[in-house]
């Protein structure tokens, strides 16, 4: 991987219950925060259906085009739980009743819980690698450069965490913010300015409401260091030159 | 628009912020029940960077795909705010001050207050229509079947509400909810079962972990409530056959 080249990753949320609004997704910020701190760039996440076209177009679609692709969601036992076979089929391979997962889950359950839906949950795509559930046992697993994670939170936590050491990485991102209770019309042009002098810094504005004062939220990050702190000292001038406190956050190396 | 096709959307969340992990966010859920109260399904969400191509390649790919689009940031004074420019690409017209938009904008800030940053919250592209923001002023637009908003929850909110009256909608659909303190593997089965039998229904399961209890929530929808209720009433018996208690959520006619 060129050094000035970053490694990028998308996620994919599988399930209906996010689009309706009935559940809010609790993965994607855990996994921009932690590939980040790899030095991965999270560059998309797309939201589908529980639907074998979306997830399949979506698999196809973003596997050749960021350097790793995350799926959470549908690797359960019940008849809506069909990433796998969705996957196999982006892949082109058979879904096979992994022997290793079979294994797993055998030591899980008795005889008599171990039905046909929880063995489907060892159906796995032909040459993918198993990813360790150190929660409830049932797998996840890695194809290509597509890894497949299960939805619920603290299980998707808990795998990811178990295999994070094994992603390959650039230079993690470092970040840093201003807070000021001014509005983004005022500092607008400045920041442009300063944007411009700081090409290898990525200077965001979010405009905020707190107890009813507007302020904004400028965000700098880059991967290096010394250009990050020139950057930040270069809007705190900008803020206090308008005759308005600048309040550095403390700088949160996970995001 | 046949009455059994349904009227689709998709979201598209632009900005950085959101897959740093730095801000969650909070508009999605919101327009996925706001549009199903409508009848309008949510298909799919992009999140996407604040990057031109990135932004006019989602754009492209779902104006086609689906009857409407909905975007939400970058639409403020900032450098990087690029959204109206992307669409006004995607689109191929010509970005242009709109006078309607600098006439709202004029009448919101000072001579001295109105510089060029904010005024660049009036280019709008060629042929499209304002949409009114009655928090902030500064508007969002329609283009096609695109819908162009702000990212600032309570003004997105507000601007929704505005327009949501002009959306055309199919059936909305109603949802059913039924918890139960048992595993998905164990209800899988006579699940599937009960998703057969009730094609027009979607079911949805949902594990949890609640104080340390296993359960899961049974998730029924469907825009015929005949349907529903009987497809209900089958999950019930399933849950109490197998001796554990069905506990049906109060029905959420917004999703």
């Amino acid at each position: 991987m060129p050094a000035n080249q970053p490694v990028t990753a998308c996620v994919i949320i599988i399930g209906n219950e996010v689009l309706s609004g009935r559940t809010t997704d609790a993965n994607l910020a855990y996994l921009g925060k932690g590939l980040n701190d790899l030095g991965i760039r999270l560059m998309e996440a797309r939201i589908v259906r529980d639907d074998e076209d979306a997830i399949v177009d979506a698999v196809d679609a973003c596997r050749g085009a960021f350097d790793y692709v995350f799926t959470t969601g549908g690797i359960g036992p019940t008849h809506d739980d069909i990433t796998a076979a969705c996957i196999a089929k982006a892949f082109g391979v058979r879904l096979e009743r992994n022997a290793e997962a079979m294994a797993l889950l055998a030591r899980q359950y008795t005889p008599e819980e171990f039905n046909e839906a929880r063995r489907k949950m060892a159906d796995i795509p032909e040459g993918a690698t198993l990813l360790e559930n150190p929660v409830s046992k049932a797998p996840g697993f890695r194809i290509g450069n597509v890894f497949v994670l299960p939805g619920v939170p603290i299980i998707m936590r808990a795998m990811f965490e178990g295999f994070r050491h094994r992603l390959v990485g650039g230079e993690p991102w470092l970040s840093r913010s201003v807070v000021a209770f001014t509005t983004e019309g005022s500092v607008a042009s400045g920041l442009a300015a300063v944007q411009e002098k700081h090409p290898r810094v990525e200077i965001g504005s979010y405009p905020f409401l707190r107890s009813g004062r507007l302020g904004v939220n400028l965000v700098l990050r880059a991967p290096d260091r010394a250009a990050l702190d020139a950057a930040t000292d270069a809007v705190k001038s900008l803020i206090t030159d308008m005759g308005v406190e600048a309040i550095e956050e403390t700088e949160v190396p996970a995001c």
